[in-house]
């Protein structure tokens, strides 16, 4: 008898047929497995929904009633789906957060889970039930509703695994796995069965679908095995694991791209220290995360800032960007909408030298113009002009023999 | 310093500028008597919304997990409410069901409240927080969510004002208070300042609208003043208090009427004991409420029982009555979709004989046939023509003198 988490994203809940749907295969999974607990999102749009009714009605607000009132868009599929397995005649728990409980911090709509008492939950297993949670909310020392923001469903998910032993944490959503490179992109590219957490944080920071980050990093800490998969379709998808031998000769993993990145210059500033940090926290207090930052230094003894942001924050960062460089009596500030970050990942990385050379090479061949760059052990990122952004995913999946 | 329960219905909650507006009525509250508790329902078309979507994916459910789907209806309107009042600059504490808590038995979707624990909402209380709950829902002695049903926002009300010792519940709602008459059928019709709990209960049997029957009940067994008011104007509205004593000469107190009555009857069947349990009972397991029943023995040793229903469960009533009928070998099923029903209530019919003569010998007077007739210590009914209904009401209230 194994034990597994199965989480379901709010895209996969949406419509009737998709919760049926949904339904089938957890009483599949059951019928098979014995154990299952199901976690499950709001309905897509649900949230939205319920956000956009709280910014008519007097917008900016937050805390402790704004947790308390986006709750519910998980408790409405967790109901739906709780009276489909009904209906299909077996036996169902479901629990929201508080209700577990999943013992949060206090910080509303960011909370972090301080704890999982799975008590309830291991009887409701023993005595047959299938069990579904709400993901993504929690609750505080002092009884209140919290959410857990960004990644939170996926991180509910592996932590429940966690606190209940099971096996393994099954993420579904509408990808099969992750890829070797974006299939649409690189016809070559195929499932990757097995990949490291390290390589994973990697591929998800730098565009990847599939997992929320800190989620890995929970699954990471914990030694949870995460299994990506896709609710449309039966098959195996990756596997999130500890650490493996790399198989020889394999250097890079994957290819991952982001096309939603920007890039801001400032030009001309005088070189002194904090001129970078003067401007990224003007950014980081308006909310603005900044991705790759370059700094060097031009002629005469003045500097450029070059950074990326999301595409969507350009427009903010410019104007905050400008004022500053005003201050700072810089030459120049230049934005540029048409860029892309392209990445190499791989644990091989760590043992090979000039990878990133053969990288460099290989896009240099190609005409593929390099304006920035970004290292870490396990990986190369570079940003580029955006609408070379397929043919550097096809030529460095071609490089680094990844598909092979 | 006073304390009050203040009670908002889903059709006071529903559009953005609504919620706004009980918002500031709240804090209006707050500025002059210090201590406001607010009980508010779902928006109106939230709850059936979600059993609607209930419905397309399983339909027939119920229990436990049905319970957890509809009330996030209310924790919808709650974090709303919380959020505006909080805009305004004021202190909020929101709650749902669990969190007072409110406990109930374990009757999902009809569940009663057991026992309400004050402590949480008397210290926010004292710390000057407005403290807004969820109606409609509570939670068992095994942390299962459960909803109270039919009635059930106006019987949190009550049942919070009782718990906490609140000197009135304030049931706000689009009516402007109890009126002696319906003011859109008679002019002369004018709003009763207070009313007893029973003849409250009359009303609210016999057509009346702005309180549920179970909320009146409750606050007559705990001694609870219930204020009928309008959300859309701020002049005061009827009390339901303790019956005081009656005024010299008001005889009743007011004419209520039903349109939304349908008649059955069953025509020669044997006088013979159990006959018209059989019917009803039939009914009952249908979930159809039969209102007035009436039997008399006609011509033969043949009996006629005859009863209202509501209009809607009409058609469904008949093929059941249908179909016992020929069981039983009765003569005939007549059915009568065009009746209502017109009420006279009234404490002082206690100490007055002749009432009802007066009120039938009225009717006579004006061609308006009787065609059944029910009677309490303070109210009598009668089914009529559905046609002459504004013309009973209007002849009622003229010949008790009501409105003087």
């Amino acid at each position: 008898m194994a034990r597994i988490v199965q989480k379901y994203g709010g895209t996969a809940v949406t419509t009737p047929d998709q919760i049926k749907n949904i339904a089938q295969r957890v009483v599949d999974s059951y019928n098979e497995i014995n154990d299952v607990v199901v976690v499950i999102s709001a309905r897509a749009g649900e949230t939205n929904r319920l956000i956009e009714m709280a910014n008519e009605m007097c917008p900016g607000q937050e805390g402790r009633e704004y947790d308390l009132l986006i709750s519910a868009g998980e408790q409405v599929s967790v109901g739906l789906l709780g009276l489909c397995i009904t209906s299909l005649g077996y036996k169902v728990k479901s629990y929201l957060g508080w209700q577990v409980p999943i013992i949060t911090d206090s910080l509303h709509s960011r909370a972090s889970i301080e704890n999982i008492d799975p008590a309830r939950i291991n009887t409701d297993l023993q005595m047959g039930a299938i069990v579904i949670v709400a993901g993504f909310q929690g609750i505080d020392g002092d009884g209140n509703i919290t959410t857990l923001g960004r990644g939170g469903g996926d991180t509910s998910a592996v932590a429940l695994a966690h606190a209940l032993g099971a096996e393994q944490c099954e993420l579904y959503s509408d990808v099969e796995g992750i890829f070797t490179a974006d299939p649409a992109v690189c016809s070559d590219a195929r499932k990757i069965e097995q990949i490291s957490y390290d390589e994973m944080l990697e591929f998800a920071s730098e565009g990847a679908r599939g997992v929320q980050i800190r989620a890995i990093e929970y699954a990471k800490k914990n030694n949870v095995t995460i299994h990506v998969r896709s609710s449309f379709s039966s098959t195996a998808g990756t596997l999130i694991t500890r650490e493996e031998t790399v198989m020889e000769g394999v250097v890079v993993t994957g290819i991952v791209y982001d096309k939603n990145e920007a890039k801001i210059a400032v030009l001309g500033v005088p070189d002194k220290p904090g001129v970078a940090a003067r401007i990224l926290m003007a950014l980081a207090d308006a909310d603005i995360s900044v991705d790759m930052i370059v700094q060097n230094v031009s002629q005469g003894g003045l500097a450029d800032v070059t950074f990326t942001i999301s595409k969507t924050d350009l427009d903010k960062a410019q104007s905050i960007t400008a004022k500053i460089a005003e201050e700072l009596q810089a030459r120049e500030v230049i934005a540029d909408r048409n860029i892309s970050k392209v990445s190499i990942v791989g644990l091989g990385m760590k043992n090979h030298a000039g990878v990133a050379a053969r990288m460099f090479a290989a896009l240099a061949f190609n005409n593929i113009n390099i304006q920035m760059i970004s290292t870490s052990e396990i990986k190369v990122a570079v940003a580029i002009d955006e609408k070379y952004t397929d043919l550097a995913v096809r030529v460095l999946h071609e490089t680094f023999k990844v598909a092979v």
